[in-house]
Order: C-alpha cells, then structure tokens, then sequence
C-alpha cells in the first residue's frame, strides 16, 4: 500500500467541486459536491445520536436504493431541529443536484454541518447548484474538502493505492471535524464527523459495509476533541468500480487487503481530525494494553481521551497522571488498579498501581511538552488493545465555542 | 425546617478544628478534625471509581465499626495510586488522630483531596496532630469547612433545624469542591467531592445509611464541575442522638422529616460546589422533566450537565441550544425528539423538536446572561423528572488546571 496525492478524486471515475453558496456568514465555501461517473454502491454510517439531523434522515433512506452517484454536503448549517421543513430541505438538497446532473434524488446522500436548529437557506443551496454541477472536474477534490470545513484550520484529505490481484485500486478521503467531536457511528441501511471516501475498486454493496464497519470501530470512533456527540456525524463510501479488479464478493484475501486500506485511510483521517481539533496545540494518542477484550481497551482509552482535566494538563505541559487513572477509573470497566502501569512517552509513572520507583515529574514533562504526546495504559491482565486519540485542551477551545452562534 | 447559622459544629456535642499542617506548597490550611464528644453512628458513601484513594479503602473497613467518634481530613494531597505506603499513611492518619483524642483508631474516618500520586507526608500529619486536637472547639466548624478547601475560593457550610416530635433536632454540613468533580457515590458499608454532614438526631446506623443513600442520589450525585470522576469523593454522615428525640429506627414520619432536611441540606451544599466550580462565572441548574422514569430523567440531566461545548456557550452567553439537543440525544435514553420542548429561562427555543415559532436568539440572551442560568428539557412522555447542576466552562477553568500539580 503506497500513499498517493489527492482526496476523494484520486480513484478513477470522481469529481467534485466546492463554492461558496452564502450559507456562511463568514462568506467562505459552503457547498461541496462529489460525484461518480460510474453508477456506484454506497455504504454509510450515522450518528447514534437521538436528536438526528434532516439530512442524516434523508440519506438513511437513500441508502436503501442500490446505486448512488452523488454526495451533496453543506456547512455553516447543520439542518437539525428544523421539524419537517428540515426533511423537506434535505431532500431538496438532493433533488436539486440530481436534477442538474441528470440522477434520481435516491441516487443522491446529503450531509450538513453547522449550527443546530437555524433553518437551512434553501434559496442559497438552489441559486448555487448550476454554478457548484458545471464546476465538477477531477482537479477539484481540494474544493470539495475545503467547502465542508467548519472552524476547521487545514484540509483533510488522503489517498491510497493497494493492489488486489493484478489490479491497482484506490482509495481516497476528505473529513472535517473539529468540534462537537465524539463519534459513535453505527453504519445503517437505512456522525459533526463528517466523512466521505471513495475508491474506484469493484466490490459488492455488501462487503463494502462490511468493510466499513471494521474501519470505523477503530478510527472514527476512537478519535474525540470535545466529548460532545454530534447530531450530524456521517461517513460515507462510494465504490465506483472503474479499476476493474476482480470483484469482492465475499471476504476473500482481496477483501481483507481492501479493508487494511480502508482502515489505514480512516486512521489517518480520524487522526488528522484530533491535530485540527479546535484551539488543540497538542496532538494525544492513548494506547491501552493487557486488556481481556478489546472493548475494555476502547471504553478505557475512550474515557481517558475525554477528560478535561488531562487535556488542560497536557495543554499546560504538566504530567498531571493521576488524571489519566482517574479517568480510567470511572470507565465501568472492571480492572485490577494494583496491576496497571501507565507510561507518559517513555517514561514510567505508575507500576502495579503506585508511582513507580524511578519515576519523576522533570523526566516526564519533556513528552508533555512535545506535539505529540503518547499515553500507555497497561492492565496487565490480557491481550486486547484499543487506541484513541484526542486533542489538548486550549483556552482558545472555550474561546471558539463561547460565541459560536453569534 | 429552618436554616441556622453554623456547619459541622451547629449540632449538638460536635467539636472541629482545622489548621495548616504544611502539607499544601501554598501553606493554606490543609488539615481538619471533626469530633463528636458522644459516640456517633456513621454512615458513608463513596467513589464508584476503580482507582480508589487510600483513605477510601481505610474508612471503607473502618465504617463496620459500630460507632465513630472523629473524622480526620487533609487536603493537598489525594494519597492515591501510593499503593501500600498509602494505605499505611491514611491508616496512621486515623491512629494518630485515635491517640491523642483517646479513641480506637476503628472509630476514626479518614478523607484525602488533592493531587494523585504523591506520597502523603505522614510526618506533617504526625507533628500538627497536638495542635489539632487541643484546638478543637465548637467554634471552629468554619476552619474545618476551610482547611478542607482546595481550589475552592469559599468555605461551604450550612445547617438546618427540623423538628422530629416535640424535640428540634440539627443537621450541619460542610463540603469542598471544586475540579475533578462528577460524584456517583455508592453507600457502602463496606466523590474529589468531600462532604461532612453531622447531626444531633437519634437515629439508628441502619436508617442513617438509608436516608443518605436517598439524599445524594438527588443531590451530591446530581452536580459536576468537569465531568471528571475523582478517585476521592467521600461523604460521611455522624449522629451522635445529643438530642434525645425519639429514637429513628424505622421509615415512620421523623424518618422521612429527617431525610427531607438530609435532602435540603445535602442539595444546597451540592449547589455551592456548582457555583464555586473551577473558574465558574455562572451556575447552570438543568430540569428534565416529562420522563418515563427518574433515572430516564436524571441521565439526560447529567449528560447535558457536563456538555463542554453547552457550558462554553453558557460562559459566552451565547444561547446555543442546539448543543442541549445533541447531549440529551447522547445521553442513551430513548425518547422521541419530536415530542421534545426546551426552554431557556422563561423562553422556549424548541417546541415539539423544531424550533419554537417564537423564539429569537434576542430574547434568550438576557437569560444566558444571567448569574444563575436554568435550562428546562421537557420530554413530555412521562411523569417523571430530575435536576442536575453545573457551572460555566471558562479560560479560566483551563488555566487553573493546565498548572495544577507544578
């Protein structure tokens, strides 16, 4: 698997576009559209979140149709709590982009990303739509991943190459994130993460949310900035077959090689988000080891991501561990205390439970200070392991997040 | 029921004492004694956390004792993740106090706050105890509520009169706060919220633990700060019976006037540790209310309670109740969102899941600007209802723990 330029138009067979449609105040690109000239199976995962947004509504449904051919996607505006005149924006949103490139509206997935429960301007999406269609070109992948940022610093986009047989394949991706960041996606036929993926592989509808689900349990879901589950969270894939391997029908070596891809691909995506995460001047991975079972290892990694007071710490360069046991603590997984061990970059701080012998704050606090900052839990008790990965957390975060809606 | 004047030491027959011991860097008072001059009953809850402080562990075996005398408390240091030494150093905490006041060490309990995983500095301990105990004094149930503070910036205390029969009997109570604060306490016979609640009712072990397993239910166990489950969090409740009331050892009347009063004062201290949450600027009560069950409702409560992004918002007063849909809807409750009506202060923003017709952002701001910001999440599909309580999410709150353990 080698890594490639580009984003989601990097497989064969993809456009995209992203302009600005007005939907922001801040008058940057809004509306983004991606787009398969091959009819293509489709796979989609979708907050789990009660209060679900218009278009996550719409694209469950849309999701029961075979084929699809395009993704329309908004900023600036999250289409929730919007009642029925939500549902119907949604679907206008896919009706209008179906109808300019010649789709039924079910061959076409909506997402939206933004406030909560302000009406969608409609107006603005349909004045767009000639000007976002005629657009579409395999050079504007980067348009497209800049159009659905939010409060987003950089674009997040990626691609990968993997040979299946004799046949090169590709894969790529664009996300945003970077608050109201917790994803817990269940895919459905029938996450505001919102990610979308393409990949110019022949594979059934089947296999590919299949493939799918693998990836996510172990990236989209293990990636948090604020703790806060969006109303919107949504990933999907398109599969447009244009590379002519031999099709993934079952899970075969292919598919096995095609879902590494896939989860490498999401990985970095989902990593990617945690950098971005806003006010984060320090990236945080927590690996968590000697587990019974791999959940165990995710529900702890999971909650020590989401401390706020370790991430403040992290934030202040101060290895404040105790929090990250704490945190661990007050997961609901049941552990022995008195076996863990808890590693701050290199350095030892607990052993079997106590602080360990060699352990001093000067000696740990150079790999608080660093970028990246890696945390070990180690149970001792088993052979499961899960890794999360967060953000510190910034007074520019409250700064961000106390005038948001103004 | 009335409020009195007093803390720990409003009962009858209790004497406190609090003073600086030197183990805080900032030379704060950090060492405290309660003692009730009659042997008491006591009953105690705790810290649900698999990371369990040392002197929860030690006041765990100790509360098997029959009766108890004195409760010793340091603050600026957690005694946590110190393994055996830990245990021994809270262990001595409570001889040592047993001592020199001419107890068993059995009828003494011990609580620890502060910073996790520094040895305890037994000596300091060793060498106050002299004049902690020659200090004790009816008159200082406030150094008591002081010396127990950590970054709390106001002592909490208060109390109560309720009559049980012809006799007035008194509740007095004192707790600190105010960071790593999100109690879920068992009692147990067998939160780093501290609570000391005392009274001069007669009451038996049994119903005392009963009556305090119903108050922090709806009161301790409904406040947070951060989110952050502490390793620490302990209440104790003494009854010393310096009252002669009728004796409660049943659920009868006075068993429920009693837990009332428990209830009241357990709720107001509960609060003030909301208001005094680290780097607060405003306290936030959360009603939820129309739910099937109470733990329904309760859930819901604490889930919006400890949304970041809601209380970056509510530091902000910026009314951006999309972010109380997408915690609630989080909270893994089944309900319908479209039943679902949200009121800011005395404004309603959502109305049967969409935005209600007569909102505008103008007329919740005033609400969202206020010290005390209540938030009303009606689910309208049952009786039953919850409040919980926090505080604001401000750069304060992130200074303030991005340095703590330098």
């Amino acid at each position: 698997m080698i890594i490639v330029k580009g984003g989601v138009t990097a497989p064969k067979g993809f456009l995209a576009n992203g302009i600005k449609a007005g939907i922001k105040e801040s008058g940057n690109a809004d509306l983004a559209l991606l787009y398969s000239e091959l009819p293509a199976v489709a796979a989609g995962a979708f907050t789990t979140n009660r209060f679900e947004a218009s278009p996550v509504k719409v694209s469950k449904r849309h999701l029961d149709n075979k084929i699809h051919q395009a993704v329309i996607v908004n900023s600036g505006n999250a289409n929730c709590a919007n009642g029925k005149t939500g549902i119907a924006d949604a679907l206008a949103m896919a009706e209008l982009a179906a109808k300019a490139i010649g789709l039924d509206a079910r061959e076409v997935l909506v997402a939206s990303t933004g406030i909560i429960g302000k009406k969608l301007p409609i107006e603005k999406v349909e004045t767009a739509i000639p000007s976002l269609t005629s657009g579409l070109s395999s050079a504007r992948g980067s348009a497209f991943a800049g159009a659905i940022m939010t409060t987003d610093t950089v674009k997040k986009e990626l691609a990968v190459k993997v040979k299946l047989g004799n046949t090169l394949i590709t894969i790529g991706g664009a996300c945003k994130g970077v608050g109201m960041l917790y994803p817990e996606m269940k895919t459905a036929k029938h996450a505001t993460m919102l990610s979308f993926i393409t990949t110019d592989a022949v594979i059934s509808k089947k296999m590919l949310e299949s493939s799918l689900e693998e990836a996510i349990k172990e990236t989209f879901n293990m990636v948090s900035v604020d703790g806060d589950m969006s109303t919107n969270d949504t990933c999907f894939v398109l599969a447009n077959g244009a590379c002519g391997n031999k099709a993934i029908v079952k899970k075969d070596k292919d598919y096995v090689k095609f879902t590494g891809a896939l989860k490498f691909l999401a990985g970095e995506l989902a990593k990617s988000l945690a950098r971005d995460g806003e006010g984060a001047t320090k990236f945080v991975e927590i690996e968590v080891a000697g587990a019974k079972t791999r959940d165990d290892a995710a529900k702890i990694a999971r909650k020590i991501s989401t401390s706020s007071l370790l991430k403040c710490a992290i934030f202040g360069s101060d290895p404040n561990w105790g929090r990250i046991c704490a945190a661990a603590g007050s997961s609901g997984v049941n552990f022995d205390p008195d076996k863990v061990d808890v590693y701050l970059g290199g350095v030892k701080a607990l052993s079997n439970g106590s602080i360990a012998q060699s352990y001093s704050k000067e000696k740990a606090r150079p790999f608080f200070k660093k970028k990246t900052v890696l945390i070990k839990f180690d149970l001792k008790s088993g052979k499961a392991s899960a890794k999360a990965w967060t953000c510190d957390f910034s007074k520019e975060y409250v700064a961000i997040n106390s005038e948001y809606s103004t």
